[in-house]
């Protein structure tokens, strides 16, 4: 039986806060960097379906053909093979086939909708159903900034971002490795990072996945903060794995799928498909793949603990024909999520999509072309969780800090957007209208005094002045205005309170782990 | 009767070409500045549809009450009035106030599409049902680029955009006013548009609605292009033109409009609201008006000559809360765009929406930020004819060379999305699975060879090499890049052959109109 809801709602969302009325948005509206929206999106408008029943089954029963004549790869991780022997699956070797249904009963045990919890309780989301969730980019090597250029992430850049990020009212997940501090030993470093996330943040984190023992690291530092019952019971953490795409989970990959679901703790199931590499060209084809890959992963956690809460990830990509590199932001998997979102919901499952994906190397014309066609594209399509959702350029290779408060300053327009064209007395204006009449100006009219606080999305970022108090101010492009806004978020934050003892216990975990290993740099 | 085709479709659309397979669509992709894509896009994917019948139908309802108790004043011109009256209109001076369902019932004579007539027959555009047209930006008195910055328009800035937009195989149309030849005199300006529209672009065009005699002359030069009978029974020309919102039409725009339904050409009736300004501050009530408005102005050309296609146009945009400008590109009209194509399509007209919208000053972040959500938008919801898909900064002051083409670009990248996800066999690419098998390579697959050169969207203006080979070039931001592109494509630009005998009857037309007049400048 598909469990629609694992517990309850954590908080009242977002949109909810703010139909509360102008009190209530203003507020929203008034408070500083270091302030909150609401803790994750209710959507208001349905979800972009472009695809027919008839033609979302034939891409279904291509999934099927392909798990069950083709079949997964699992490597290097026996525990799994034997779940799937025990499961029904035909084993041969490492290849996993699978009969057609087969998944889909496995999958559903795993809950539609769940709420992860965030140390401040007002911050928990619910991921899941109609809810829109946005975190940060993750992964990139490099950071980058005007002043400095590009140059490996450290974990002050890390933590810089962990407080970029707590300090957007437009976030609402704190994220995993928003950039890989190299200035730590490898195998040290989700210690770092996941300390990072709960001492410079209050909202929901991701925890390590490089190594089952490192995802068990991040586990237990949640279980300090949370107590070991209530994590028992309860998500409190996610962890990102990929596949080894085309067809292939890697061991490293399925032992941290594993720890996660064994905990309780949600994975959150990622092929990553660039088209003509780790897939085929063609969208629909990519698009079956990665089916396949997904629903193999989310069950593999169903067999681990029935019931334990799972995303349905998805990342498409496509390539340049002139250069052999990879594209991001492109038109292709733009509309490809629309149809990974249809059969993400025929599942049943939560939908995690990729947010403001580009190439470009600045944070300039091409960077947010790419990246709001990404963008919009996850959010129409009805992710639940968007995973680099600020901050992204240079196909994940680096964080840049303008790029990552231009986003966020997107996604708070993403807000608005997702709350649709309301309609009510109020909305629709006739007495406004039998107010002013035809010809004369609304600016002084009683229906816009009373409305104009809550009316327009307004950017921090965009420059709507005219063209000569522009030019008086300097001319500036939107990435010299970001570059000053990232520097006056990070010089207001504030750091969110953390019990004393919570704090030591958790130094307490990393001093005694880090003083059993020897650093290791690979 | 609602005349769903008012004559046969002119060519095969560019979608049904590119599917003529891959040497069809490679013959798009490689030609170069000077040549064409399709003459327009069928769209195969669905509107984006987001509220409900019920809600809908308040709106209409809010609109019927704005025009049967408030009204709509028709100044300066009796003609009009007498239209209204002799259709049963209640008329108290100028204010006109009709019957809820009244204009519905004159709109029915209007076609649900019809072709617009180039000189070329291969770039003749179906407006309406499933099709997309791409027109530029229009009436800036401005222009700027990287070299030169802003300046007032000129006759030759206006020449080389009609050439650039000709030279782009992702625009079907050639526009009106792309920008103000400031150098000309004001009221001999329309001739020397339509000249330059009809000597350098062999597309369809728009003539000038800056005043009624103005408007006759640019007819007049369509019929020196097309032949009077062929001109009384097809449309080749259209006019855009604006209401004075709120609830009031001018007579320039009302006499325009006029001769151009008299002429048996289109209308395109445009609303131009500003809300807090020239409508309410709330997106539904704006929505009401706007369709209130545009009702009237449609209904009135059916008055003039039933069965004269026009199109519904909108023009919704937002104001910042900070500093009281205009603000372009934002969530509100992004969203309510959506609204607008429902019920567009509830009266079975074409519909026209604005595309690339900003206020930023430079080709910058900010710019393509706002300029994709929506221009997305307008495709999203529906839009036949997209206004202003290219070139647009500083809302609407400037006309940017830069802008252009990577607004032209990101045209290009829509033509592929608005193509969908293809569902067949190839598609599908299980062939492709068995071929490759998991954790192989589909590079050089069989399938991966048939398929690779019609794949992928490559755009001309991004850079998606690495960053080290991006750095050896220069380090460019996308501005840069597009600097060199308009200037390439300019180079490049050639001349569609024009009949000698109607370029002199058109120079002869200009000539005599020329002599009659004195120079004006306002």
């Amino acid at each position: 039986m598909n469990t629609d809801t694992i517990d309850m709602p954590a908080t009242e969302p977002a949109r909810r806060r703010e139909r509360g009325g102008r009190n209530a948005r203003r507020e929203l509206r008034s408070h500083g960097p270091e302030g909150h929206g609401g803790p994750y999106i209710v959507r208001n408008i349905p979800t972009y379906d472009i695809l027919s029943e008839e033609n979302l089954v034939r891409i279904e029963e291509t999934a099927d053909r392909i798990l069950a004549e083709i079949g997964i790869e699992f490597r290097d991780d026996p525990a799994a093979l034997d779940l799937w022997r025990r499961a029904g699956a035909r084993i041969d070797g490492v290849l996993v086939r699978f009969e057609p249904g087969m998944l889909r009963e496995i999958l559903k045990s795993a809950p539609a909708e769940f709420t992860q919890h965030a140390r401040n309780p007002a911050n928990s989301v619910r991921i899941g159903g109609n809810n829109v969730v946005f975190s940060p980019a993750y992964g990139s090597p490099f950071v980058m900034d005007l002043d400095k250029g590009r140059r490996y992430g450290t974990i002050e850049d890390f933590r810089n971002f962990v407080k970029l990020a707590q300090a957007s009212p437009w976030l609402h997940h704190s994220g995993g490795t928003i950039c890989e501090p190299v200035d730590v030993p490898v195998n040290k470093r989700h210690l770092d990072m996941v300390y990072s996330h709960i001492k410079y943040s209050d909202r929901a984190f991701m925890g390590s996945v490089t190594a089952e023992e490192r995802a068990e690291d991040s586990i237990d530092m949640a279980r300090i903060v949370f107590g070991r019952d209530f994590v028992e019971q309860n998500c409190v953490i996610l962890g990102n794995v990929n596949v080894n795409s085309p067809l292939v989970w890697d061991a490293t990959m399925t032992t941290s799928l594993r720890a996660y679901a064994r905990a309780n703790q949600a994975a959150v199931v990622v092929p990553f498909i660039l088209g003509g590499a780790m897939g085929p060209v063609t969208n629909a084809g990519a698009i079956a793949q990665s089916l396949a890959e997904t629903m193999a992963g989310c069950a593999l956690t169903q067999l681990e603990r029935p019931g334990a809460p799972v995303i349905f990830g998805n990342f498409l990509s496509s390539m340049s024909l002139r250069s052999g590199s990879p594209t991001f932001g492109t038109p292709e998997p733009a509309i490809g999520s629309m149809v990974v979102g249809q059969l993400a919901r025929r599942l049943k499952l939560p939908l995690r999509c990729s947010g403001n994906f580009t190439t470009s190397k600045l944070p300039d014309a091409q960077a947010m072309n790419e990246g709001t066609m990404s963008m919009l594209a996850a959010v129409q399509c009805g992710a639940n969780f968007i995973l680099h959702a600020a901050g992204f350029l240079d196909g994940l290779l680096s964080m840049s800090y303008e790029k990552f408060v231009m986003d966020t300053d997107f996604c708070g327009a993403l807000h608005t957007y997702l709350d649709g064209v309301k309609i009510d007395d109020n909305q629709l204006a006739l007495e406004a209208f039998r107010e002013v009449g035809p010809g004369n100006h609304f600016f002084g009219s009683q229906h816009t005094l009373a409305n104009y606080e809550t009316a327009f999305w307004d950017s921090e970022i965009a420059d709507n002045e005219n063209y000569e108090k522009w030019e008086a101010a300097g001319s500036h492009d939107a990435a010299v205005r970001a570059n000053r806004r990232w520097k006056k978020v990070l010089a207001d934050y504030v750091e969110p309170p953390l019990d004393p003892g919570i704090d030591d216990g958790l130094k307490d975990f990393i001093g005694r782990k880090k003083a059993g290993m020897q650093d290791s740099w690979y």
